[in-house]
C-alpha cells in the first residue's frame, strides 16, 4: 500500500536522504524543516505517517509530537521519532510524548519499512471507521483527546520462560491486571477471553511465538487485539516478520520497565480509542432503527424489512403477513392523563406487543399511536390469530400510568397477507383499510383485509 | 497480516502441498476435498480467503464458487481459482462465476503470496465496515446479493501508448463510459473527478505507471478507487509490486476483451458493494441524530453537543447560551387542523428556526412541540435578541397547512446563559423555568433566566 509520508528534519541532507529512500519505495513524500512547519503540513496535507527528527532548534521533536497528538486534525496520524540518540530516557520520553516508535540514525531500511507498513496497515483499517467522524453523529464523541490511561486493563504475558514472563509482568503499569501463561494453547485461550493486550515472547527456545502471533491474527475474535512482541536485540528478521504478521509493537530484551510501561500505555490508549469508535458507531446504528420512546423498531426500519420480506415471498419464499394496530381513542387518553400518561400507555403497549409476538416477528412504532407488525412466514389465519391475541391482551388488563393511576386501553387491528407480486404499499393500504373497518365497526376489533384482486 | 485460508482440492497431495506452503508463511489453514465440504467449511470457519481447485468430481470449482457467492455468509470471502488449465475460456468462466483471480498450476509462490496479501488487505478494510452488517441497521441492506452490474459506470484508461489505450477502452463492457488519458498528470486529475475504475498501463516505455498507481493510493480522495493494471506476461516483479502498492487486479497483454470485461465487472461490482456499505453507514449515522419530522437534530444529539459546548466553556472557552422554545396552544392547533396540520406547523416552525439562526447555532426538536437551540459563543444579551427575533418571525406570518388553510402560531421562549461550572442539566432547568414564566405571563413572549446563584 502506498501512502503519504511527512519527513521532518532540520538538516536538509537528512530530509533528502529519507525522501529518496521513501520515493524509491513509491511513497508520496512531503517535508518540513522544523516543528512549526511540521504541524502546519500535517494539518494541511493529512499525511498517513510522520517521521519526526528529535533534535531540532526552536521546538524539538518531543514538543512537536505532543502538539500533533493534542490537535484533533492530526491526532490519528502515527508518528515515528528519528534520532541519533539511543538512550533509554530519550526512547521513553519519545513514547511518552505520544510517538508510536523510535528509530535510531543511521536508519536500517528493512526495519524502517516493516514498521512503516505495519503502522500504515493499522491506520488504513481505523481510517475506514474514522472517516465516519466527519459525520456529525460521531464527531462530538471522538473530538475528545485520546487522554491518559485511567481505567483498569487486562494483559496476558505469554512466554515459554516462566522467569522472563514474571519479569515482564512485573514491568507492567499499575492499573494493568496481568496474567502469565507459559503454554501457547492456554495463552491463546487467555487471549480470547476478554484481554486488552498481549505480550508475546519471541525469544524463548522451543516456543514458536511467531506462530502464536499468526494464530491470534488469523482468528476473528482476537484479530484486533494489540500484541507487543519481545525480541532479542539485533534480530531484525524476527522483528520484520512479527510486524508483517500484524504485531503492533516490538520491545527488545533485556526489557526495560520504563520502556515497557510507555509502550504498553500507548497500545492500551490506541485500543481504547478504536473500541470507543466501534462502540459509538454500533450504538449510533442501533439508534438509527429504534423508536426512542418504546424501544421498538422505527418506521424507516420496518419499511425496509417489509420490502425485503415481500421480495423473498414474491420469489417463491414463505408467505408474509402484516398487522396495523392503532390504540383506540388515544387522544382522550392524552387529554385525561396528560402527555406523560400517554407515553406510559405507548410503552406499555409496546411491552405487550413484544411479549405476545413470535421471535421472528418484527414490530415497529409507525407513528403516533400506530404500530406495524411484520410476520414473516405467517399466512392470514395465523396473522388473524396473532391479532386477536394482541387485542385481547391489551383489553384484558388496565395500563399502569406510573403515578398510582391506571387506564383501560383497547386497540383496533387490521391484518393482511401479501399476495403474489403485491407491493409493500399495496399490502400496507389493504391492512390500513381493514383497520379503518375495525374502527368503524366499533373499535376493540380485528378485521382481515380483502384480497387485492377483489 | 496473518489470516485463515481454506484450501479446496480433490487431490490430497495438492492439499498438503499448498497447506505446507501457506503454513510456512504463518497462515492458518483449513482444508476441504470437494465443493460441498468447501461450502460447509466456509460457512463454519469463515476463512479470509479460499483457494479453490477447478477440476473436482461431483461439483466443479465454477459451481462451488457460484454457490459461495450466492450464500450471504460466504459472499464476502475472496476466492482464487487454482487450475491446471490455462485456457482463455476457463479464466473467463472462473471470473464470471465470481472468482477474484485465477492461478495456474504449478503455482508460482511469489505471485500467490502477493495476490493473497492484496486480497487480504482489501478484505480487512471492508471487514471493519462489514462487521456492522451484524447490526440490524445494515443487515437488511447488505443481505441482497452483490448482483449484476446494471448501472452506468465511468472508467479512465491511462496509458503512455494512445493506440493501446484505445484498444483497452474498446474492450470495456458496454455500460462503462470510458475516457482515455495518455498523460499521468491529466490521468490523475481524471481519476479524482468521479471515476469508478482506473485501467493503468504498466507496459508503455517512458511512462511510470507504478508511480501513478502509488500516487493514486497515497491520495485520500482516490485511495479506494479500484485499479486494474495491465502488465507484460511473465513480468512477475511488476505484478507483485503493483499488488503490494494496492492495485486491485492485474491483466496481461495482449489484453483479451472477454477477460477485460470479466475483470472490470468484478471490480465494479465490488466497488458498488463497498460504496453501498459506506453510504448506508453514513445515512444511518445521519438518521441517528436527526428528527425525522422536521429534519432538525434530535434530543440525543443536542444533549451531547450541549454537554461538549459547556465543557469547553467551563475550560475557559467562549460563553454558551441556550433557548427552549415551545409552540403556544399546540394541542388546540392539532384539535382544529388535525394531526397533519400539526405536522405542517412543526415543519414550518423548524424552517423558520433554521432561517433565523447563525450557522454555528444548533437546533433540535426536543420532543413534541418543544425545541432547543444551543448558541455557542453567545452571551445572554445575544441569546435574548435571537429569541426575540424568532418569536417575532413566528408571529409575523400565518403557517401554511398545505391544504389551502393557514394557522396563526405563536411561541414562548426561555433563554439562559451557562454560568461558570454549571451543568447542562442546571442550564436546561433554568431555561425551562424562564419558558414557564413566559407561558405564565401570557405566551408569545421571551423570558431570560435568573442566575443560578440567585
Ligand atoms: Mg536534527
Ligand atoms: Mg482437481
Amino acid at each position: 500500500m502506498s501512502a503519504r509520508i511527512l519527513v521532518v528534519d532540520d538538516q536538509p541532507a537528512n530530509v533528502r536522504l529519507l525522501e529518496a529512500k521513501l520515493q524509491a519505495e513509491y511513497f508520496d513524500v512531503c517535508t518540513a524543516v522544523d516543528g512549526f512547519a511540521a504541524i502546519e503540513a500535517a494539518k494541511l496535507e493529512q499525511p498517513d505517517l510522520i517521521l519526526l527528527d528529535v533534535m531540532m532548534p526552536g521546538m524539538d521533536g518531543y514538543e512537536t509530537c505532543r502538539l500533533l497528538k493534542d490537535e484533533p486534525r492530526t491526532r490519528h496520524i502515527p508518528v515515528v521519532m528519528v534520532t541519533a540518540l539511543d538512550q533509554r530516557e530519550d526512547r521513553i520520553r519519545g513514547l511518552e510524548s505520544g510517538a508510536d516508535d523510535f528509530l535510531t540514525k543511521p536508519i536500517d531500511d528493512v526495519t524502517l519499512f516493516a514498521r512503516v507498513r505495519s503502522l500504515l496497515r493499522l491506520k488504513t483499517v481505523l481510517d475506514e471507521l474514522r472517516h465516519r467522524e466527519s459525520s456529525d453523529a460521531l464527531s462530538y464523541v471522538m473530538s475528545e483527546p485520546i487522554g491518559d490511561l485511567d481505567s483498569v486493563a487486562r494483559a496476558v504475558v505469554i512466554s515459554g520462560d516462566p522467569r522472563a514472563a514474571t519479569r515482564y509482568a512485573a514491568a507492567m503499569p499499575a492499573q494493568v491486571r496481568t496474567q502469565v501463561e507459559t503454554d501457547p494453547v492456554t495463552g491463546l485461550e487467555a487471549a480470547r477471553s476478554n484481554a486488552d493486550l498481549l505480550i508475546v515472547d519471541l525469544t524463548s527456545p522451543g516456543f514458536d511465538g511467531l506462530r502464536l502471533c499468526a494464530r491470534i491474527r488469523a482468528d476473528a475474535a482476537t484479530r484486533q487485539l494489540p500484541i507487543l512482541a519481545v525480541i532479542n536485540p539485533g534480530d531484525t528478521p524476527s522483528a520484520v516478520r512479527a510486524l508483517d504478521l500484524g504485531v503492533n509493537d516490538i520491545i527488545h530484551r533485556p526489557v526495560d520497565a520504563g520502556e515497557m510501561m510507555a509502550r504498553v500505555s500507548t497500545q492500551l490508549r490506541r485500543k481504547r480509542y478504536a473500541d470507543r469508535l466501534r462502540t459509538q458507531l454500533d450504538e449510533s446504528l442501533e439508534m438509527a432503527i429504534t423508536d426512542p420512546l418504546t424501544g421498538l423498531h422505527n418506521r424507516r426500519y420496518i419499511a425496509s424489512r417489509l420490502h425485503q420480506a415481500m421480495e423473498s415471498s414474491n420469489n417463491g419464499g414463505a408467505p408474509v403477513s402484516l398487522l396495523i394496530a392503532d390504540i383506540d381513542h388515544f387522544k382522550s387518553i392524552n387529554d385525561r392523563y396528560g402527555h406523560e400518561g400517554g407515553d406510559y400507555v405507548l410503552r406499555g403497549f409496546a411491552e405487550r406487543v413484544q411479549r405476545d409476538l413470535r421471535a421472528l416477528d418484527l414490530a415497529a412504532r409507525y407513528g403516533g399511536e400506530e404500530f406495524v407488525i411484520v410476520m414473516p412466514g405467517a399466512g392470514l389465519a395465523e396473522a388473524r390469530g396473532a391479532s386477536e391475541r394482541l387485542r385481547a391482551s391489551i383489553a384484558s388488563e388496565p395500563f399502569d400510568l406510573g403515578d398510582g393511576r391506571s387506564a383501560c386501553v383497547t386497540v383496533s387491528i387490521g391484518c393482511a397477507q401479501a399476495e403474489d407480486g403485491e407491493s409493500a404499499e399495496s399490502l400496507l393500504r389493504r391492512a390500513d383499510e381493514a383497520l379503518y373497518l375495525a374502527k368503524d365497526e366499533g373499535r376493540n376489533r380485528v378485521e382481515a383485509a380483502h384480497s387485492a384482486a377483489a
